[in-house]
């Protein structure tokens, strides 16, 4: 049995736009809870809203306390006196949300779309971005948000996946099985580009890929896109719709956020097809409902990994059939957090996923690999 | 057993803004259709757009060959060669979708979505809109759009419940019981009217309106809605979101096709709810939905009235529950169709439904009630 | 603010056969819960099981230890720190399962198919059961088994609700409205009765009840039954499919437990028919199956008032759409719970369903009605 | 442009017990229907009853006039007046049910379960059951009932593909992704065999298969199977039950028939899992149903390759995912129908598919591969 220690090192939230390494307590447990200690921890969009301290609806925390980090992986350190699924030693992937598991949507089994979001005292957290996150050494997570790393994946791989979670529950929502559809995704970001790969995995007769950056897109058809579209090009939608025998495809992921994805969306969809929102928008959409309206199409959305996600998502890449080292661009060490940001959020080198190497295998630790 | 006589007065197409009344023969029928005498047709908003020519891709239907109307009730008059579901003399209402039902969503129950919309050689029909329908003395319905008229409703009520056949669906497309939700409707027409009767009938908890007339807002509280805002009076979300628990409704019934109506249900709806778009959307719609993404809310669209839903339209006014009656405002002979029109394009005395009275019991002819 | 007594009246569980009223600690509340001070509690047949100790796997908790009682109204009596939905004084109504709120079951919303089943220490709990439940004058609830009672509604209805709630569970599996469909019950039992009484308000087109006991097939006729049919007059299929147009009916509700009852309610099926299964069996049922396989039909089975049901239960008995009081035909106090459970056992004097009037108003104490 | 025959030779059902070749005319076509020149066909089940007047209700057809077989492939030989989907030469794979597509099944998309069932008149056919089928050499069929076949794939794994769309069609019906999920599957006949072979590649985490002849079993595992369960030897329940982590399996597919089967599906199963029905039972099942109640199981049913499902299969098997020659262990001209019946019967050989040859390309004829 290891020792743990007091104090560890923290990425924490400065004053707007500031991120920076500090010492903080090591976090206490709770019975149901596991202490995780990091490997790696990845960088998404929502951690450059919070970095600029524009994800909090009011001042967000005081400065210098908050973690943040959604996307991590790592080796159990400690557990709760209620929690016999995992134990010290084991390698572990997290999702972000845990429900307040009272409310009805969490009762319906929605736990990311909890009612009782922010409140910690009835026991919803959002690592990293309602409680504290995975850019430091340790971590504190709710059992329920933890699944088993299988030896055959590495932390990079596992810290993946909690976007690919994201993409499962995209597809999940639809209640529906994939094989044989036609599916077009808007988006060549990490979300866009597992969603091809997790469509063609599913069976989806083809795959179209939109976006506007060559080398994304060359990337999507290395990961099987059947169709690769630059939106600056020409006519989109109607090559969409071909592939779509001319009545347009069934399944449309909107992975992008960008302003006229929406307008898209709806064109290159079949009638009575699905239209899943993925992507964050900044701003108000315009759209042509009617378009939906009209054909019978419904819009979804989906937030987080919800309903099992992760772990299908662990399933199918432990089944050695997705690809997401590739997506790895950057290593950083905790210490050059900032540096992480800058790169993530300017694109350097253009830096698709950016990761940071958090603790190392020492001698007197848990080891993982 | 009574002759058909040949030929028949029809409401005709002209050239755009013009309708008017002529002889035409009387339709003959396939193996699988029905003539219907038409006792009752009333006018809705797509009428109007067929009026303008605004509602065809191209030019339309020749002048004076095109009967519209899509919304009647009326009785068998002849029965095609494969017909036993109805004997000549049966009181029945109508659906206005017959699918081509060999596409691939015809075959998944999806018939008002047909890829082969439009195309009659293929089977498809949508009454009065790609094929003549009932603003005449007879109509030819393929007999999967046609349901028994119970004797205890009259034909003025059969015909209203083509339209709650479409609010029907509405919640049909949700796969879930109603009892217990709460449940605003935009929108305070024809469809909203009816859909707050439908959302009481089937146990919702509570049921707001939200509109702007108040003739019609009056019209709603006595049909049973708990809460009835006026659009013009302030903060209508906020007060809607109160009627759920400050967390917003489980459902919204987007009925109007206002141009802010998505918004407002977007922020009426709770996490995790559901927003069905019934109304079509003159324009393209501004709308901020990333509060679809961030909350996990779903929009749902129909057309039409499938699956099944005037089954149940009729099942439920049979019932004794649904008011129907009060939403005929006027009824018009046939001849005087385009003043028909006028009175409802114009809602001339506040005209809800307007009616067109078509065939009367005659001796000689099938008689109905 | 009242003071809470130490110690309680309960009725405990003896040796086999035999259960009596003592004295116990009054419950001590975690911080998720809320102390219901009993009013009211009703017997089903699971707490004839368990007075019999066959309900438990091994050999049962120990005698005189054990509070059976799982279908309870009362009022709060105090609340954990967590607790802020209710206040002390509250009426409330309680359903009987507390998921862990951790295994992937509980998740995904089903959490009255716990995979912790019985794991206490891992949270979960079903009251009266394998927790001290409600034949006491206080009982410690999670939060989340609580709903308000409407003050329209007395404590015999509030019981009854919990009734209510396993059958519109019944309906909420079948993702589906029921409106305008064809319904079967086969069993007039409490949860039969109600279901009748469900089906009607949800706007069944027909609902047919069958079984033997005359009495109670004369309520399910005042209770709306279109059809009442005793099992022991000849063909009961036929009559029922009859009423389904010779087609059979949509749904059946199997709520009798009788072993022949299923292969009559593949019978009375339609193709593409749905059966729910609600009744226990008390041995192995022996049925065509290939019924089943032939005719496309599901066999849906519910365990307990999961998913919100108790919610709805409680909404359509507060619109006074529900008759429960009917159901209720004995009353005892709670000293008298042996003689309670030989009244219901044996259904002397046509029992149907029988309460334990428990705590009483009195000054000092938390008021109700 | 080739020259149809008047006359074909066809396999013909005699007295109970007999089936010989004969000369028929050719069908003839109406406006929706394809001609379809036969390539292969294969024996299935329902042919065995066919062949012994066991699955017609009365007497069954006339001897010498009824043409079986509902599982072919073949090229197009002449098309309907309106169907315009196809051209003469496209190879297409077949499937057995076209519903009369005006009942309210049919209206759902719920055509194999046509309340029609049987009635010609109203458009009902399912190929060699209630008209005649696919063993002669040209077979008429409707065109919702054609798929095209991918020039990739030979006629041998066309016929095979309309097994996998009733694969497909069971895991359709549980409206869910497959991936992640522990799937056991009993019986490894051909659909077995196929079912394993799907649910891999939809992505499920392991699969166990149950039967009782070894050769099927090592078959099993060369299709992917990661449990291979010889029910001879010994519990094989808590085995599948360990395969999902003690709390038994997601699903559980009942391809054997076998009168034990649905007692040990329930207990494979774990809480809130779906049993699918896919065998046909012989005879009654006796099963302690109870299980599923207690356990919030749902038992499934499909009948055929419904909702798409041959569509389905057809992009599986293009996509290269599926391996169907080594299930087709013997050929026969149809000349041998009846030793190819008798092989099939009798499982000479191991036989598992049993092919017949009809057509061959010849100079003058739609050529295929």
């Amino acid at each position: 049995m290891t020792t743990l220690p007091d104090v560890m090192t923290a990425a924490v939230l400065g004053p707007a736009g500031v991120i920076h390494a500090r010492e903080l307590p090591v976090p206490e447990l709770g019975s149901e809870d596991v202490l995780v200690q990091v490997r790696r921890a990845s960088l998404c969009g929502t951690d450059l809203k919070i970095r600029a301290r524009k994800f909090f609806k009011g001042d967000g925390p005081p400065v210098d306390t908050f973690v943040p980090g959604h996307e991590y992986a790592g080796v159990v350190a400690a557990i709760g006196s209620a929690v016999d699924e995992f134990a010290v030693g084991d390698r572990v992937v997290t999702e972000a949300h845990r429900g307040c598991m009272r409310c009805s949507n969490c009762l319906h089994g929605k736990y990311t779309d909890c009612l009782n979001y922010g409140k910690q005292h009835k026991g919803h957290r959002t690592q990293g971005m309602t409680v504290n996150g995975g850019f430091a050494e340790y971590a504190r997570n709710h059992v329920s948000t933890l699944h088993r790393l299988p030896d055959s994946l590495g932390f990079d791989a596992g810290v993946i996946l909690t976007t690919v979670g994201t993409v499962m529950h995209a597809f999940d929502v639809l209640n529906d099985l994939v094989v044989g559809a036609r599916v077009a995704v808007i988006g060549p970001g990490p979300i866009g580009l597992l969603a091809v790969q997790v469509a063609k995995q599913l069976g989806a007769e083809s795959v179209a890929l939109i976006g506007t950056r060559e080398s994304r897109l060359k990337l999507g058809h290395t990961f099987g896109a059947d169709l690769v579209l630059n939106a600056r090009d020409g006519d989109v939608v109607s090559r969409v719709r071909e592939m779509g025998d001319g009545h347009g495809v069934d399944i449309v992921m909107e992975c992008s956020g960008a302003p006229s994805a929406v307008d898209d969306a709806l064109l290159m969809c079949k009638r009575a097809g699905r239209v899943v929102l993925v992507g964050f928008f900044e701003h108000p959409v315009t759209a042509n409902l009617n378009e939906a309206v009209m054909n019978g199409i419904n819009l979804y959305s989906v937030r987080g990994e919800g309903s099992g996600s992760l772990a299908r998502a662990v399933s199918l890449a432990s089944q050695g059939r997705l690809e997401t080292e590739t997506l790895v661009t950057h290593h950083f060490p905790l210490e050059e957090v900032s540096e992480a940001f800058d790169t993530y959020a300017e694109r350097r080198g253009d830096a698709i996923k950016v990761m940071l190497d958090i603790s190392e295998d020492t001698p007197g630790h848990p080891s993982g690999s």
